[in-house]
């Protein structure tokens, strides 16, 4: 199947850039008549035909669009630490998104090593992990924000906070109520601060635990993510 | 705390060999009096005191042992497609050993494009992520055999097999009860054939799906060894 991210589709035709052009009609040799599938972040999913095969400008036509396509039953936000190796977090990226996920905020806690993310890098890990997982929705990357000043803002009902202290926290299982639309947040290495925490469950945040494991940062959001799905199924 | 993975330790003594004793006390700066901590790999977790603080032979005394310590209360094997990229088969074993699994056994598929892997690298990573996430149990990774030969000799009762083909499968939720010990398959990229499919199911692998998306090899066997671990709380 070959499939591009189109996010400025509209209508019944669409113009493949240079680019995208260029690895159609020389890399995949394909001609007119052969079909090209779209997804444009939006829900939309694609099935189109080349009607004119140019290295540079090719030209699909619409056959079919599915909208909504695999769409889930509830919302999921995560709001995760950002790790010190950058490269911890482009793999939770990637697998969020191929498991299922529909907004990420970069959180910077007390603790947090790493102040800052460059979002440009870790949308195009989306963008790549939504064509190789055939998502039609573009999970949306938010601008990194201090911890506090996102408790304060976050408007989200049911929202859960993910930290390794001891005291009271339910497993994820036993706190939420399938179909809902949730938010988690997992902390950085070092966990959360007792500070941090204290003032999440004053803003309406759930203490949960993922499980007996110590988890790193990275390993932990996607095991909420897979939990929550799983819940959803 | 300073933790080590100490497999033939036995009594009450031990001494840390010359890597681990430089570490220590050269790098840790630990004296006399300081606490480490031990995992032996089979659930043994050692509180020890430093009684020599030797640079090059550093001798500990076993002060508490705990046993079972993290006994899980179902045992998973997984047998999953070494991924053309052998990082990503690191991953999956240091993000599965993180969550808990028992058993490891890479599988030569049909459309397998890695035949073989490095056992001492990926023991490696292993050990790291015990020591991590304090496991005090290890992971025992198998040589990787042919599909076939594999689905033939494995006696495990509760067997799945993970593939996306549309034919009757059922969400692994419904397939699996709870504390019961299992065996799962994760494919290759491009999924098992057709006729591996029907083998396994002969020999009495019931087939699931992980969920409605469609997932990288690695990810898949993450999302398995989440699902059953959820399931197991």
């Amino acid at each position: 199947m070959h499939l591009f991210f189109t996010p400025d589709i509209s209508g019944d035709l669409y113009q493949l850039n240079e680019e995208e052009s260029k690895h159609c009609i020389r890399v995949l040799r394909l001609i007119n008549g052969d079909i090209v599938y779209l997804i444009d972040g939006k829900g939309g999913f694609y099935k189109t035909e080349i009607i004119d095969a140019h290295p540079k400008r090719c030209a699909l036509k619409v056959l079919e669009l599915t909208e909504r396509y695999g769409k889930r039953n509830f919302r999921l936000h995560i709001a995760i630490a950002p790790t010190k190796s950058i490269e911890r977090i482009e793999w939770f990226l990637e697998k969020v998104t191929e498991m299922g996920v529909d907004e990420i905020t970069p959180i910077i806690c007390q603790r947090s090593e790493r102040k800052e993310v460059k979002l440009d890098r870790l949308n195009k890990i989306i963008v790549s992990a939504m064509k190789q997982s055939l998502k039609a929705y573009q999970p949306k990357l938010n601008e990194s924000i201090d911890f506090k000043r996102f408790i304060v803002q976050s408007n989200e009902k049911v929202k859960f906070i993910a930290h390794c202290l001891d005291a009271g926290r339910k497993s994820l299982g036993q706190s939420y109520h399938k179909e809902t639309d949730v938010l988690v947040l997992i902390g950085p290495e070092g966990d959360f601060s007792e500070d941090e925490i204290t003032l999440a469950m004053k803003h309406g945040f759930e203490p949960i635990t993922l499980g007996e494991s110590r988890l790193r940062t990275e390993t932990a959001g996607i095991v909420a993510c897979a939990q929550l799905n799983f819940m959803n199924e």
